[in-house]
């Protein structure tokens, strides 16, 4: 077997840290999975003995890896991990909601997410480059392994995403938006695709002339929510309208 | 002048760290700033040049203070800093939505809700013990200022605060609350509380038999949303009804 090294985003594999995280990869990936690690210690678990049962009935190899774990881990400091293949996803023409998250930078954000948009039935995300890597393992951990049970896709440019999917309407959410979000879900018209900018920048300007821009109606009091809550408000809002 | 300490909760003083917390605090909390902590190279700085031309005007004294700072200061390591007294809050009787945080133990989500209720217009939010303590740094930093312009005032149980607001709708957000929130919403009578609970386990059961329990829909795909999360979709679900 050859040795496994720390993730890092040129490694055609990555790790499912914890049992969590790796019973949710088991659940949604199972060709994927490839080996199961585990430390001497970790069997008093009941996620672990679930997560071996699972591995042994899809033929994943299980090894006692105490020191690659304790390397690939890294602060996590995990007693479990599945090490699996990283896998090409395809957004679903068909769903009636997609996100869009354009140059999102921080792992820890786009899990959170992530895990958002999953809770409201979202299960198509489209990353716009520059963007920070999916199969990092802190994002997957952020996202409790929402990652997993959706199609992540990554883009060159938005101009991509939209020539392959062109008659979606399109919702970028701008501090400046000129419809506010409780209208904008009101009419809103299907499929459609939520756009959300930057963590520090937000959308470029030239969004501002696609679609609706929607702005989440705030006082002047404080500054712009963070993403992961801007996403989670506008998922909830086009997923829970009240005429459906 | 007495050695500053570093902030702990019997003192009858803490600090709001940095430009940005500091300028709320003057902003809204004037009557309470006692003293301007700054390194000597703070200057160069536009939020520091702001915070002591704001201070002279109001006679907060203004002091050289590098070691106090990295005392009071810890990991955050701050260039400048005013220390304020604490100070009593009262909830406004009139005011269409109070939140209640039910004993919510971290700092970090403590401020983050409160942040985001402010976005949304509530000004009112009630604390439940045990909690932490609000006037933390820590807490505020995470409100980004919040706090100072809000009414926050701490309870010793939740009968405490029904006692002093006893007609208002209560509606407490539980993962088997019995009304889904667009519809809870849909129906809200004003003025009313929003009521969340601890980041672990919830609000105790006891609460379902009070107003109308409020469950935010979700896939069962995905664990139960954060509290910072899920108090920003109720404030603005609350603050944003369609018929309004």
């Amino acid at each position: 077997m050859p040795k496994l090294e720390p993730y890092n985003k040129k490694l055609p594999y990555s790790y499912a840290l914890g049992a969590f995280p790796a019973l949710k990869l088991l659940e949604y990936r199972p060709e994927a999975a490839r080996r199961l690690l585990l430390r001497p210690e970790s069997d008093k678990s009941e996620g672990v003995a679930l997560l071996r049962e699972k591995c042994a009935s899809l033929g994943v190899r299980e090894e006692m890896a105490e020191r690659a774990l304790e390397r690939v881990s890294g602060k996590e400091n995990c007693f479990c991990a599945v090490m699996f293949e990283k896998y090409e996803s395809a957004l679903s023409a068909s769903a009636p909601v997609h996100a869009v998250l354009h140059r999102i930078s921080d792992q820890g954000n786009l899990g959170t997410a992530l895990r958002s948009l999953l809770g409201f039935g979202i299960h198509d995300a489209a990353l716009i480059r520059p963007c920070c890597d999916p199969f990092d393992p802190r994002s997957q951990r952020a996202s409790m392994g929402a990652f997993y049970a959706m199609n992540v896709k990554v883009y060159d440019s938005f101009d991509e995403y939209a020539s392959a999917f062109p008659r979606r309407s399109l919702y970028p959410f701008m501090l400046d938006g000129s419809t506010p979000l409780p209208r904008a879900v009101k009419a809103a018209r299907f499929p459609a695709t939520l756009i959300f900018g930057n963590e520090a920048s937000g959308l470029p300007p030239e969004f501002a002339r696609m679609g609706t821009p929607v702005r989440i109606p705030q006082t002047s009091e404080v500054d712009s929510l963070n993403l992961a809550i801007a996403v989670s408000i506008a998922a909830y809002a086009f997923t829970n309208r009240e005429d459906t």
